[in-house]
């Protein structure tokens, strides 16, 4: 797969347009492309390049003559067209939760067990992780390597933004709203999230964690191919673009603050921005657009042997989702 | 002290107009009533049960035949007033960190240590905890005593009233800003707080903890009188009312969810908000104007023996300020 033709399944999303939009930046060989997407927004256009493209609907003929899906429609529309793309002969890198924890599926994060990409076997298909998973992964990857990661406990404040155009679009709408004076009630999201703070992503589960926190819990193993014990809170927070999270780790050995911004700044796909004394750390804002992870508020966290605390950054637009699967597709060109 | 003359100091501030509304709502016995506030505000009005009443000018004059003080002007504010008020025989309930870690100096959550309330000694002063502290330890108080509370993490989620009228202002002006296309810089916050999540309150401590993570550390165990290991990251985010806080606990006998649950329910100051079966769970915006700690989001943490998640979210005007110093003044009338 040199020049590969590309469907971007999803392609009038936001993870869709983000996918173009990072093709373009990193130059990426592309022979046709073909964007894709539901019936209602099939003969809608795209720029592409500088060219004009139609929109064509997502059928499972649609793939014929496709070398690399890069999938962002949808769960449900994975399932029923990305084995379609597989018999048309396509890899598929699909972003949603459709395949990530199917045992002959690769899921990964090109920072931390690219050696997986090549495993697509016969369903051909490679999954995305989800994005408050990846941006954790990259952190504790070389954590782990060089320290050995016992335990992670983290919280989240996640943007809109990882819930589609339509949650972007509600929050402007129901902040304004609430700014004239009214209630900001939501069609979109479980409960208000104009000026509020929602810990509930995705669906609830039998253990009364959300669905959101479980794919924390399972990815994390499956990408870092080890047991580590890891509980959540994920909360949605007013934020247009960009995940934060509060982490804290216990390690085998002992790590220093000082150890792990020096580790951080040297690892792939990571930036750290830790200077308490001229008040600099991370945040969405910073991360918005940016295609590393940020790190930092790092410190000992002294009610344990061991202990770290941090804070993680990154636009779940970009290394949360389309970059990552980008990064994906130039292994597979390479 | 059966029905006291009540020095408000900090009158036009968010926390001084709450304690007002406070007293009226709960009929406290007030038989004069002082608003005191700078020489700024001095000479403006502000109305109680119905009757205007002209700020005054905040001097150690200003306290002459005052029994009680309601202190929330700032901490350099009761540095200088306090003791006056003191030598004039006022108790004063001081709402700001001048006194808090002072030895001989009382720290009261009414649920949890209201034995200390008498103890204001010759300094005549009991202090009022920082907000985020106190919603944690009404939760936290009913658990360790049934469980024993062996070690705490939390993050927290902090709305930007704490920080006071000029940053409620500022939250709405540069939100709109934003919204117009502008950047919505800031000049309250450390940083932009419009759509975003700044983990910066209050300055930097030599350990990299922020001060109001160093708060939340020492005022616990000055509360709960107990030696339990505390580490939080405290972050600001978009919200106009209410703190929320994601929090775990490790504690010494096993606790399930439902028991929690139970505990909760029956302990004062708390409701339980928490049915995953049909999406209820406390928000800032259910906690807003209520004066209940609301818990919810309650789980096994399985990722240590006997771990317990859950979700606290309280109005940080009301009992993380106003009220719970009117709570203790109540104790000091009966």
């Amino acid at each position: 797969m040199q020049t590969p033709s590309v469907a971007i399944l999803g392609a009038t999303g936001l993870v869709g347009r983000t996918m173009a939009k990072i093709l373009e930046e990193r130059d990426f060989p592309v022979g046709e492309l073909r964007p894709l997407a539901s019936a209602r927004s099939a003969g809608t256009t795209m720029h592409f390049r500088g060219r004009e493209f139609t929109i064509q609907e997502a059928t499972p003929d649609a793939f014929r003559g496709v070398d690399l899906v890069l999938s962002s429609a949808g769960a449900s529309v994975s399932r029923a067209l990305l084995p379609a793309a597989a018999a048309h002969g396509a890899v598929s890198i699909d972003n949603t939760s459709a395949f990530r924890m199917e045992p002959d599926i690769p899921l990964v994060v090109p920072e931390v067990n690219p050696h997986r990409i090549s495993e697509y076997g016969e369903r051909r298909i490679i999954a995305n992780p989800n994005c408050s998973t990846i941006q954790l992964v990259v952190a504790l990857k070389p954590l782990h390597e060089a320290f050995g990661v016992k335990r992670v406990i983290t919280s989240t404040y996640q943007s809109v933004s990882g819930a589609g155009q339509a949650a972007v679009d509600e929050l402007r709408r129901t902040t304004g709203d609430v700014l004239a004076g009214g209630s900001g009630e939501t069609d979109v999201f479980p409960s208000t999230i104009a000026f509020n703070a929602v810990p509930h992503i995705d669906v609830f589960m039998p253990d009364d964690d959300t669905r959101e926190e479980w794919k924390m819990r399972v990815e994390t193993k499956k990408i870092m191919e080890a047991e580590i014990p890891l509980h959540a809170t994920c909360v949605r927070v007013p934020v247009l673009e960009a995940h934060s999270e509060a982490v804290w780790v216990e390690t085998e050995r002992p790590v220093s603050p000082r150890e792990a911004r020096g580790l951080w700044a040297s690892s792939p796909g990571l930036a750290v921005v830790d200077e308490p004394a001229t008040g600099r750390y991370p945040t969405a804002l910073d991360a918005a657009g940016r295609d590393e992870v940020l790190v930092g508020r790092v410190r000992v966290d002294p009610t344990i042997e061991n202990g770290l605390a941090f804070w993680v950054v990154a636009d779940n637009l970009r290394k949360g989702a389309a970059l990552n699967a980008i990064q994906i597709a130039e292994r597979l060109v390479s």
